[in-house]
């Protein structure tokens, strides 16, 4: 029936978002793979170091296979071109007795070594987001029968996916959180953004590889909607953003209960990318400037102490609070069982 | 089973558009209630004698029950305050070889009249978008039992039609073509925009009365998975657009016929209302100049001239072009049958 079952023994047609920075911690991962559907390490700023600890983590608690989400993009960057940006952020720096920021960023990348880890691990599953692989890693990955799943926004995006080789194609539709996938951000600033129910359908209508939905997902008949229009899973992130097994903060999750449907806006001011948060005063304030984010991910790094010092200090203002349009059906934290159960009833892929 | 069928004896769960503006000539409307759907005259910006011929003509055509969409807000207005905007206009109006704007705009409002029409006609529907009718309205139509459907963008403007009487809402997701249907655009300045899917759950959830799904719907797995999630019917705009009998004009159906999914943005360049419309010239320029549209219905107002010439002189990038994010679908010209039986096959709300 579905790529995820056959190729995989996968058992609840979900697919846990690959979000990155801290969420997707070895316990949340497990605890999705012990239920039958697919967690993801979301590797995307990770150290190839830090991979192969939470791989082994993982392992330790669960003999279920589970996927690593990377950017198919190189973060490899560099600027000393930032003294506007960096003089605004210094405020909130100084709001919070943290150290001025630098007059140049570095950004190292470590996609090569990432990979090299993935098939000494003899990772099952790879998800992109931001583009496609080269076509050097596509080879090596699927001669080692590696799963590649990418993420696209658009009909071009999908098929240029499909046409490199890839298994499978996330859908995200407008309504996802976290990062817009948009490949060029050249020709869409503010991300490629179409309603999920619109880009499935387009999805269905002109590939020939399976495709999942993603994009403000929450409740079972969303799930089986979707499902019955063709997909062949749902990839969630928001909902296990509150899972008691989440890496997620203490005041990240609180704004998240306290979000409702309109309490999101895609915006660049973190990280140079489109991306949909709620609403709050780092986002007020830097789109308020007149300044225009850096690119990605030179923007990412110049925010990433005041982020950090937002999470240390549980400033939720002062953090980047990743989340879809279903936040607002988010009422409390549940475990990751729980949430899988909630999202799939009692049908596993091979019943639906 | 649905309040349709019950209250009038519609057999198909759709519901066309109320556009405004010579789109849903009598022909289309009539042609689609004799499929069994539910047409609407889109008498937004009409005067109240034109309303009252056009009921006639579709009363020539069809016996079946129809309803009439207005605007739930006064239009009545006047502005002298509009020199830089009328002055940039002026360079498209050169163009045209049309006379340059002059230097105060009115709008009349006819709601009252319309409203007395409606009634006089014995018309069994009112949808209304942009607000909720005024207490007095509402209960003069109740008290005359014309059911009345507005159209919400989220759950508060929802929950206050469901307050005030109203029996049905209209969810309009973001992929929706044309005005948003925000009431609150001081709140919501680039409308209140959120995914047909997450929209319609929470309506769902929420809600007493029936909801209506609408937004970039166009193809019947769409229309399928709208109705099982518990929509009772779902709306139709940009599909009926490129109908036969529909009175849109040949510039503007050359060019949804060339749209593509991403061809569409939320724009106010038109009519100082966020609307959905495919990218044009006008749109660019407008946009590019960094000048602020006048509040609706001024800047309608404004532009209407040169969108009138844009339609005389069949030149797509001088009009409003509506559309939804659907329009990548539309292949073809349809006649209102072929597209109300693609929809939903056969279908009955009844047997649904």
């Amino acid at each position: 029936m579905s790529f995820l079952h056959d190729r995989l023994s996968i058992e609840k047609p979900i697919i846990q978002a690959g979000m990155a920075g801290g969420i997707t911690t070895p316990e949340l991962v497990s605890a999705i793979a012990n239920t039958g559907a697919l967690g993801t390490l979301g590797a995307g700023y990770m150290g190839a170091s830090q991979l192969k600890e939470d791989i082994h983590k993982v392992k330790q608690l669960t003999d279920k296979p589970f996927a690593v989400n990377l950017f198919a993009v190189n973060l490899e960057s560099y600027s000393n071109e930032i003294g506007n940006m960096q003089r605004f952020l210094n405020r909130f720096r100084n709001n919070l007795g943290i150290d001025a920021g630098a007059d140049f960023v570095k950004v190292n990348d470590y996609l090569q070594e990432k990979i090299h880890v993935i098939l000494e691990e003899n990772i099952r599953v790879v998800s992109t987001a931001f583009g496609v692989l080269p076509a050097s890693l596509v080879e090596r990955l699927k001669e080692n029968d590696v799963l590649l799943i990418g993420m696209a926004t658009n009909l071009d995006e999908a098929r240029e996916l499909e046409e490199s080789g890839y298994d499978a194609v996330v859908a995200q539709g407008y309504e996802a959180g976290g990062h817009r996938g948009t490949f060029d951000v050249g020709k869409y600033p503010n991300g490629s953004n179409i309603g999920l129910h619109v880009l499935l359908e387009e999805f269905l209508d002109h590939l020939e590889i399976p495709v999942v939905a993603a994009g403000g997902i929450h409740h079972k008949k969303q799930v089986d909607a979707l499902l019955a229009m063709g997909a062949e899973a749902v990839q969630i992130g928001t909902r296990f953003l509150i899972a008691k097994e989440a890496g997620t903060n203490a005041a990240y999750r609180r704004a998240l209960l306290k979000a409702d449907t309109n309490s999101t806006k895609i915006t660049k001011v973190f990280s140079g990318r489109p991306a949909r948060a709620i609403r709050n005063k780092f986002v007020k304030e830097v789109e308020g400037s007149g300044l225009t984010p850096l690119p990605f991910p030179i923007q990412n790094q110049m925010t990433k102490d005041i982020r950090g010092a937002g999470k240390e200090f549980a400033i939720a203002d002062m953090q980047s609070l990743w989340a879809g349009q279903g936040v607002g059906a988010i009422q409390e934290e549940e475990t990751a069982v729980e949430i899988v159960e909630s999202l799939t009833g009692n049908v596993n892929i091979t019943e639906a």
